[in-house]
């Protein structure tokens, strides 16, 4: 804490969710589950002092999205209605009925007679969590936080302030009622000055997990001193090969791109082998166009659809193969060989999630291997990368990095380790000079 | 790649080990060993060529110590001989003999007939090591690295060029006999502007492993825009508390001292619970004083040994419970509960090692859970704190930070996973609106 430009506010708010977090370290499964299981009920029994917040923020927002500050879908997503609320409730629950991911002995060894090492899953520490308009996320968040053992600071828009004071105070009022994991264990910042000093503050939070626009997160990634959990873009690709089976490249291909196009899982660009099916290239292709999809070609895949006059296609040009569109636009490029394909997506792409489509297996597999992407599916949709799917059970986010966790994060993702020795006294003196030896045995779980 | 100041030279390096990094990701275990098994042998038959790099290294070296350039210890560590050499080349072998910690199922799920999920270990990509004096380094870290699967880049220090050289020659040497493994597997850099140009290179590299002074690793943590295992102090301690037992005592705070006081899991800080016997409290320090080491003690401890005239007693500053001495120097204090050492400990130490000597079991995992360090020990040194000692077979480093790899770490710090999908031509869009569910089966290992 050497920089003269944090605000004691600050200094202060982060000081008391460490020494929250170091209570937490401490607290056992079923207290958390407590809190969960009664946070659910509140919500439930405060939905309608919840719902007059949220007009409030709705009210603003309208405004907001009038004079240009808020896009539609930002200020669709601070809209919260019972159904929402119950939702939220539900999840406290869900969460609070999956494993602790805390205290599993993920390896134990025994040294010597009466010294034992344990390799122990534990809480990272103090968390910042930055996100946009969604409300429900202050829910959310804490309910994994608090699972796995977290303090954690909040960072929400400012078009949903009212909305996060009152389900913070809610959580609050549930953490006063059982006074077993303190008040900061979740404490909301407000201003965008703040969230900068927070960021600089390398050595006094652990992680910081933005969740929100490009600009956010590359802003985060940029400037935090700590290291940040997190996907800035989602640059997907469908590759097909000249191996490829017809009706697996249509399904793959077409799903990856129209499922649900705004998403960071959907494919961006289809890359095609020069010797898959011209025939078969087009009809995908024409789907594609009548679904309302923008076709942005290279040159030789204008010269391969130049005998199916159907077409309305757009050059693509460099900036296409690095554009992350959530929306109906594809970019299409045709390529000599598997190898470029590789080479086109480490190069263009995000290291989110690639797919390639063929028969050959062989292939696949050094595809699998090659592609440094956090997903490397083969015959899948790249809509598949999602936490939930994957069977998770909860989302803390997508990461792209390449450290500590990758692709779709669970609550795994919010635990590390830290290694337990038990012994009877025992110094490393004993073990000089070759007196004696380290056993090393694996304690097995009998 | 965004900034201006960084040289053509060193984009043209990254990129290499980039590519490099692509190669390895889908090379096999015998190749990785094939590679290793030779290295060692081409160190034994080459040990001659080798000295006399080295000799003019030395000669170097000690005219930098002349001029104060180099410490004595820093210039000890320059040195080799065919000792040296054998120990390089039993290193390779000995990493050869590990498994391969790439490609290791961790995870198996079935989302559906003919869909199945597989997290898998895999290589983080390019790795830089920041090393200084030891010419050794770039065997074991080339090892390493090879073994996982990562390419790397080495910074060696300036007194120990030509060893270095050397080294790197014989490595590049064996790669192009076996022509699996790329030549930018492994690269060296040697200027000073050089690495201050890659650790700003944020997209190009993966991690950064600093090994070597304080100093050195604090500059590559403020400066670099990638993640950085290491760690930059080790102010370790020892707790005795009210409950602890007598012999244990002893060895525990003795060895953790004296066994080997330069290193960075020797302990700087002795806390004693204020109930504890003086007598024994008198003992130990009267042993630490009697074997050179000087003891800065706070007030009430002062007050406590008044009756032991034999004492020569410095008294403990606020800079001394955050300094690392790695020297025999140890600061002690008195205090009034476990609670305060643990708020002692994690407010002054350096996350590393510490350890609680009581009989108290209750206790003893209470101050292991709130402890926020990568070790935790209970009745034994903080020597322990070792990747051999912890059965590891080999080191990376040592690592403070709280996410991916903590404490002493192995090969395992330098995997990461992907998730391989491998489907059927499956689309989302069969799963939607409640058509079919996701199965979430846990692939069992039959």
């Amino acid at each position: 804490m050497n920089s003269p430009q944090i605000s004691s506010k600050i200094k202060e708010q982060v000081h008391k969710a460490r020494e929250a977090s170091l209570v937490l370290a401490n607290l056992d499964n079923l207290s958390k589950n407590k809190i969960l299981f009664n946070l659910g009920e509140s919500l439930r029994e405060n939905y309608s002092e919840i719902l007059v917040e949220n007009s409030r923020d709705m009210a603003e927002a309208e405004k907001m999205l009038k004079s240009g500050e808020l896009s539609e879908s930002a200020c669709k997503r601070v809209f919260l209605n019972e159904d929402k609320i119950e939702q939220m409730a539900q999840n406290c629950e869900s969460v609070a009925s999956l494993p602790d991911p805390s205290g599993q002995v993920l390896k134990a060894t025994r040294l010597d007679e009466g010294l034992e090492l344990f390799r122990v899953s534990c809480p990272i520490g103090v968390i910042l969590v930055i996100f946009e308009s969604r409300p429900d996320v202050v829910i959310q968040i804490f309910a994994l936080a608090l699972k796995s053992g977290n303090a954690v600071i909040l960072k929400g828009g400012k078009e949903a302030q009212n909305s996060n004071r009152v389900l913070t105070g809610l959580i609050h009022k549930t953490l006063d009622t059982y006074k077993t994991a303190p008040i900061n264990s979740v404490s909301l910042v407000e201003s965008r000055d703040e969230v900068a000093e927070l960021v600089k503050m390398s050595a006094e939070l652990d992680l910081i997990i933005p969740r929100g626009s490009n600009e956010l997160v590359q802003h985060i990634q940029k400037n935090a001193q700590v290291p940040v959990l997190g996907h800035a873009d989602g640059i997907c690709h469908v590759f097909l090969d000249e191996a490829a089976d017809e009706a697996k490249s249509l399904e793959v291909s077409l799903d990856s791109k129209l499922d649900y196009p705004a998403v960071c899982n959907a494919s961006e660009t289809l890359l095609v082998h020069q010797k898959f099916s011209d025939e078969l290239f087009s009809e995908i292709l024409l789907k594609m166009q009548d679904s309302g999809v923008e076709l942005r070609v290279c040159f030789e895949t204008e010269q391969r659809l130049q005998n199916f006059p159907q077409f309305k296609l757009k050059k693509a040009v460099e900036e296409d193969w690095k554009t992350e569109y959530i929306d109906l636009i594809l970019a299409v490029k045709t390529v000599k060989s598997a190898e470029e394909a590789v080479q086109h997506i480490n190069h263009y792409g995000s290291k989110h999630t690639d797919t390639i489509v063929t028969e050959n297996s062989e292939l696949a597999e050094w595809f699998m291997n090659a592609v440094d992407s956090a997903g490397v599916f083969w015959n899948a949709s790249t809509r598949f990368a999602d936490g939930f799917r994957y069977g998770l059970g909860a989302e803390v986010g997508v990461s792209t990095g390449k450290i500590h966790a990758r692709g779709p994060v669970g609550l795994e993702g919010l635990v590390i380790y830290k290694y337990k020795l038990y012994g009877n006294g025992h110094g490393v003196g004993r073990y000089s000079d070759a007196k004696r030896e380290l056993l090393h045995k694996n304690i097995g779980m009998d």
